[in-house]
């Protein structure tokens, strides 16, 4: 390999990305905003002409020979979980000197696909597999973006056998879209993905589940507290399917202590005054309360580590535009900003994260420009 | 009563509160905001202080004769659920004019307990339950705000013995504080709150939980997902234990459903490669999109009816402050904005819903400012 990617630098190309789904055409936008030869495959020729039609790249199909010249310094395997390994052991054989890349949500199974593959062991310096920590609730290319990876952690998971310089190289990958590389290994990965990530999406899915059959007049109650527990709720089946199987063991494992605990809460709420019953609900909630505290906030920061003010706003129009005018007059930077609203209410609460100093600034700012800040 | 509340129009005070805290505190500031005269009581002399202190009412403790001769329109019992049916029984056999009402997150339990105690049937045409869904994940007198309530919709229970004249003048004190009312039976508000705060509350400690051990490198890869998903874990201990207790019956009947979805899934996890087991994962995230699809959006919209765009802002002082400006001048209403951020991550991405026929006028004119407008 050469030496401008064992300086970690940048991707020069061409980069075959193969399977062109939200990620896969997200990872084709970024690399053409940079210039690079991008070379488009899906096995749904539809999904591909929509990739290529968004400007992800070239299609394999359209290249002189089908492709049989190209000599791409990069494979980005982007498919579904399920045929993940196979595409991956394809394009190391095919493309003997290109460094292929899988995106897949969990590792360790990839990586023992390939080991046990005839014939593929031999090529498997040329293998990293990495994990871009970025995703929406939406699927395909039209919901592609080149700026999706942008500051998000991208997980690298060099092996055993894995080359330095083709690590280097899957770094620049990230790197070039914006992207924080974070090494750990593919069980440190695993093992992360299946409480930050599998976790919240199967609890999501079986409290959405519940509201199936509920009355409108209760889903009209509902609050923010509703509407972001299950909020990813609104996944993919076909693709979650995939993941679950493929972390199956890790999941379950933390499934088991969640079990535990419903099992525990279960028999408390069925014998509410039992000895002990308020002990065990208060339990449950306070280790909730300390787990909660060590979700980090933006950049990584503590929760807590950002002042908020509410302010009120008629929900007519213009009103919310002429709040974010005035805020952006008085040069203070919002960190965060969230709007609360619930069914029937014509009244906005907008809620601003500044930093802890600037909050009385802001609150005499807006205070003398009219607007009421209520907390 | 008089003509005044028959018509439903507004109260005209006194009105006792009887706890101070987060709640009692935001209808004493909001009632005072009125021109009310708001009396305070609450257990602790420090809550009750405080609660003066930012101006949510004078004191029941300082009132001439320690407020004997006080002949309130309106008592507000906002205590712990605990305590809440044995001070709504004081408060009718003490103020035999008044109406008592009382703002518990649960209902039926409230009422069956007045119900037994003896010598307070006779009063039950002056009591309605009431519920208001609006709230904190803080708690005390420091939080409140006048404008807890605009807009939000406040339960009204109206029980078999309720005159129409206290339901009208529990209904001006929901209207005074800007709320919604919404009437519906003890038995109705009980389920449906069950499900759509009670079961996202228990969810959220029960992932939260989880996170109390796990290594500092997994939760820096931990996105909006998880962040959501965990936020109402948060949550006072002390006032979710009385809530859970109150309503364990109609909780628990919601977690049997619960726990037999994620017996079936543990299952299916353990033997990921059984027959059915795929299909038994893609079935529950299937009915969670089903379930999800029915939360109701800003003003009880559903959740699609807004086109959304995304602007990249670059993560440094005074750039989102310059998009909200330019969002601002443009004139078009933006009817949520979220901020989407990862650990690390130093550019943000800002989305944006709008009315879907203003998606694209807003798009041209971020782009013909400079913006980078990317879906």
């Amino acid at each position: 390999m050469d030496v401008r990617t064992e300086q970690g630098t940048h991707l020069l190309g061409p980069v075959l990305v193969v399977g062109a789904g939200l990620l896969g055409a997200s990872i084709g936008l970024g690399l053409r905003n940079r210039g690079l030869d991008v070379v488009l495959s899906d096995s749904s020729p539809s999904t591909e002409a929509v990739a290529r039609d968004i400007g992800a790249g070239r299609l394999l199909a359209d290249a002189p020979d089908g492709g049989e010249d190209l000599l791409p310094e990069l494979v980005v395997v982007a498919t579904p979980p399920d045929v993940t390994a196979r595409v991956v052991a394809d394009a190391l054989l095919a493309h003997p000197d290109a460094v292929v890349v899988d995106i897949c949500s969990v590792k360790e199974a990839i990586l023992a696909d390939l080991t046990g593959m005839p014939g593929v062991a031999a090529h498997l310096s040329r293998y990293v597999g990495t994990h871009p920590m970025a995703g929406r609730e939406k699927s395909g290319p039209v919901a592609a973006r080149a700026e999706l990876f942008t500051g998000a952690p991208w997980v690298l998971c060099a092996h055993a056998a894995s080359a330095p310089d083709a690590v280097l190289r899957a770094e620049s990958l990230a790197v070039d879209l914006g992207a924080v590389p974070a090494r750990m290994s593919a069980a440190e990965h695993d093992e992360a993905v299946a409480l930050i990530s599998h976790l919240p999406q199967v609890v999501s899915s079986l409290v959405a589940t519940r509201l199936q059959d509920s009355p409108v007049q209760a889903l009209a109650l509902a609050g923010n507290g509703l509407r972001d527990v299950t909020r990813i709720a609104a996944s993919d089946p076909r693709l979650w399917v995939q993941i679950f199987s493929a972390n199956a063991a890790r999941l379950v494992d933390i499934l088991h202590g969640v079990r535990e605990d419903l099992n525990r809460l279960i028999s408390t709420l069925e014998e509410p005054t039992a000895d002990g019953a308020r002990l065990d609900m208060a339990q449950l909630i306070s280790e909730g309360n300390a787990g909660q505290a060590r979700v980090p906030g933006k950049h990584g920061a503590p929760p807590d580590s950002f002042a908020r003010l509410t302010v009120l706003v008629d929900d007519v129009p213009g009103q919310i535009a002429k709040l974010l005018t005035e805020i952006g007059g008085t040069g203070i930077n919002v960190e965060d900003f969230r709007l609360e609203h619930s069914p029937g209410r014509q009244v906005g609460l907008a809620e601003l994260s500044v930093l802890p100093g600037k909050r009385h600034e802001l609150t005499e700012s807006l205070t003398q420009r009219g607007w009421k800040v209520v907390q």
